[in-house]
């Protein structure tokens, strides 16, 4: 056996637990009873214990130094061997006893942010987020050092090989520059428009369950190897070729669930489209979380928001809930789904406000990690911020600075990939319709199958071959992120014309 | 740390992982979908391999020799060391090839039994049977070896620590002197009574379903640690505080699901039921498989097949129908439940009939492993011995030496615990009842508290702080396993008086 193909065994058995963890994590967030919730802890922190000792194996530095003087390993192989070093790297830069605390701290921070965000209470959070704080700012400078970047860079990089501060600044100060113009705009365009009539529930979870089966179904999921469930909230989880993804109805509205399905099919297909050849390999996973965000949102936002998708769902919804009425008209419907609102929730967030709550949060993380912002002063500094990007000023903390589990939780760096995805998506869509004519009036015919032949070739099965989100988006669109083509399709949509 | 101590975490590491596989196992056979097959083995033989590798690690000895000569240790912690001292003999005992072989000729044995036994075509098994066999005879000589026990009886004490075959001999042939001659009488004393008329479905899933989790909830199943839902073959599995039983319903009869339920419900109470202080320990886990047997059998044919139970129990099936008319009389549903019949199916066999299809499946075992019995001639035997024991010869193979995938997945030696299970619930009944005046009367209200309070004392609660099955019974009955009280209970129920 070669260094290669050891290394090969070695992460498919890493995979394999990992696949494991994803199971275990869609059972606690979906079936799980409560009181198994200490025995699941166990499960979970004894895996994982696994996985990071298997990634942390000194053997492995061998490994890959001999693997990395292969002269007959393909371009495929090359790229897994790089997605392996980038890992090991990760992974042995952190001492195992912070790794640990940090989990414990995230552990205490989640719980405590319960409470302390029902009863709008910051100074409750305060000292376990500080300590999760200072763990993250541990954990970054560690990985900053050995891979040559700042600490937030060591975070991005993360969740997005080869995101940057220096990139992302430029992209979100041009989208903060144009963000509250464009938001006053489309509210004044709205005004002059008749409000949108919500469809009159109840609405049943089964026939909304079978509406987003059908869906699915065409939007090519393949429930052979997936399913659909509920959970509080929405996610896709689950392992290699069992990608379970979940959703929530609320019986008096379901544009929400409708949409929500859309979204995790989106991030779904994405996995179940990896290389099958190299499914339990590091270059066979999906390219980071931006990548990953733009395939939920080339579905939700740029396919099935489209006058022609919404022309084409309005009298099958109707038909679906046996509705009457003008609510159930195609215009009523795309004004209905094409709403813009100042609000103080990013998860409810609309298109267009919804980068403008990413940036607040991608500013705010950045200056905690680099200490120039203090912890204590993060509601005063929340607030200023979503006066100036969002144009209004939360009540309380609990819909302003709590919202999140991300900080708690230790999900620092991660916001960004919101706004990256959304970015990525339109520039995506912009070429997919370009390169394939019939993507768009194929939509109109309720038919995804155009859209995701050319995001199977271009994305989904280009796994980790590209060392970043950047250069996938160049190989797929002959461009890295461009800022403009999503600032147009904003502008198209939303000021029309 | 001490010796102990790192050995209670080790194994605490171990039985969380096996909690994880639980958990997974359970998943495959409900909810996971078909093409997740692959990954779910990959997932499940990794997991495996480093429970496998944990459990021989050598570093284990040293800390046995250690802890064995450590005399601060309480008698649970002595009995703790004792079962991990027993479970590293045999973890050890067995080359990892070889482990790796049988679980390879089972997977394929159990694939082609599938077909094999829909084509009732014994040919096509036998290849891969006889590898599976191969296997498991050379396994049973390793471990037999180790231990000083002959194969057949090392394969016992796998599921039955303490079982063994010149024990069982005598048991058996007891009661496969007495079976016969039994049948025979129940049958007489039945063709002179009216025809059980069964209750005319159909019958909701629904209602069924509501019906079997308030019989848990009567029982003392706490859904806070547990779960019911629906499989092929039900059974009962899950985690620590994360109990999942299974059933399956058919619309046209509501009795199998109700009494299958009740059967599970008293394996989950065991399991709810160890000792909180060692769950994660080998002396906190069920007492084996002979033992558990007798759990779930106490309460589906001890208690809920008793007069006084089913007393109670006709109205209330009758209002969660809504029946009407004689077949939801008391008498009706008594001799409905109590049927006796010939027949060629063990999973069908009724409780008189039952212990006839383990004895035939245990001498035959006993046989092919010794080599007494050549493979090829098992179908023969099978009829032979299904003519002697049960009373009738099955038509084909799919009736008679197919029917079972106990061998072909290498459950060999698994077969007696089923027995050995009724007698000894025949006897802790005894003893409960005599020790506990109110578990009979209470039954009558359909009341399972004081039988469950009893059995939780003396049974759940001990785990495996004693050493055998009979030391178990021993202590909580006065005495070892004793065929009399088990054919005292057939004669009393069937033959009347």
């Amino acid at each position: 056996m070669t260094a290669y193909q050891e290394l090969e065994r070695r992460h498919a058995r890493i995979a394999a637990i990992g696949d494991a963890l994803g199971v275990l994590g869609w059972d606690t967030q979906t079936i799980m009873p409560d009181g198994a919730n200490e025995g699941r802890a166990e499960q979970t922190a004894t895996l994982s214990v696994i996985v990071h000792e298997m990634a942390t194996d000194p053997r492995l530095a061998d490994l890959l130094a001999e693997a990395e003087g292969d002269d007959s390993l393909d371009s495929w192989q090359r790229a897994n061997l790089r997605e392996m070093r980038r890992n090991h790297v990760r992974a042995t830069a952190v001492p195992t006893e912070l790794v640990e605390a940090t989990s414990k701290a995230t552990s205490v921070c989640e719980m405590t942010w319960r409470t302390a965000r029902a009863d709008s209470d910051f100074a409750a959070l305060l000292p376990s987020l500080r300590t999760v704080l200072d763990c993250v700012r541990e954990s970054a400078a560690a990985k900053g050092a050995v891979m040559g970047l700042s600490p937030y860079d060591a975070l991005l990089d993360e969740y997005d090989p080869g995101a940057r501060t220096a990139r992302i600044d430029e992209l979100f100060a041009d989208l903060a520059g144009f963000l509250p113009d464009l938001i006053g705009r489309a509210l004044d365009k709205q005004a002059g428009q008749p409000t949108p009539l919500p469809p009159a529930g109840p609405f049943s979870v089964e026939a909304q369950r079978a509406l987003g089966v059908s869906m699915m179904e065409r939007m090519g999921f393949d429930f052979q190897r997936g399913r659909l469930d509920v959970s509080l909230h929405p996610f896709c989880g689950g392992a290699t070729d069992d990608v379970r993804i979940t959703t929530r109805y609320a019986e008096e509205d379901f544009t929400k669930a409708l949409m929500g399905v859309i979204h995790e099919t989106g991030h779904a297909l994405y996995e179940q489209g990896r290389p099958r050849a190299y499914l339990a390999q590091p270059v066979g996973q999906a390219r980071g979380m931006a990548v990953h965000e733009s395939q939920s949102l080339i579905m939700e936002m740029q396919a099935s928001r489209s006058a022609e998708f919404i022309t084409w769902l309005a009298p099958v919804v109707r038909e679906a809930f046996g509705g009457t009425g003008p609510e159930w008209e195609v215009d009523n419907l795309r004004r209905l789904y094409g709403r813009v609102e100042r609000g103080f929730i990013r998860v409810y967030a609309d298109e267009v406000t919804y980068p403008a709550h990413v940036i607040l949060r991608y500013r705010l993380e950045k200056a905690l990690v680099s200490g120039d912002l203090a912890l204590a002063d993060l509601p005063g500094a929340w607030n200023d911020g979503m006066l100036e990007l969002v144009g209004v000023v939360p009540p309380d903390d609990s819909l302003g600075c709590l919202q999140d589990i991300h900080w708690p939780s230790g999900g620092w760096g991660y916001f960004p990939s919101y706004t990256l995805g959304a970015m990525t998506a339109a520039q995506l869509f912009a070429t997919a319709r370009e390169a394939e004519p019939e993507i768009v009036p194929a939509l109109g015919r309720g038919d995804f199958a155009p859209l995701v032949g050319w995001l199977r070739t271009n994305i989904h099965q280009t796994g980790c071959f590209h060392a970043s989100g950047d250069a996938l988006l160049t190989a797929a669109t002959g461009r890295p992120l461009d800022v403009s083509v999503f600032k147009r399709h904003l502008e198209t949509r939303y000021l029309g014309g």
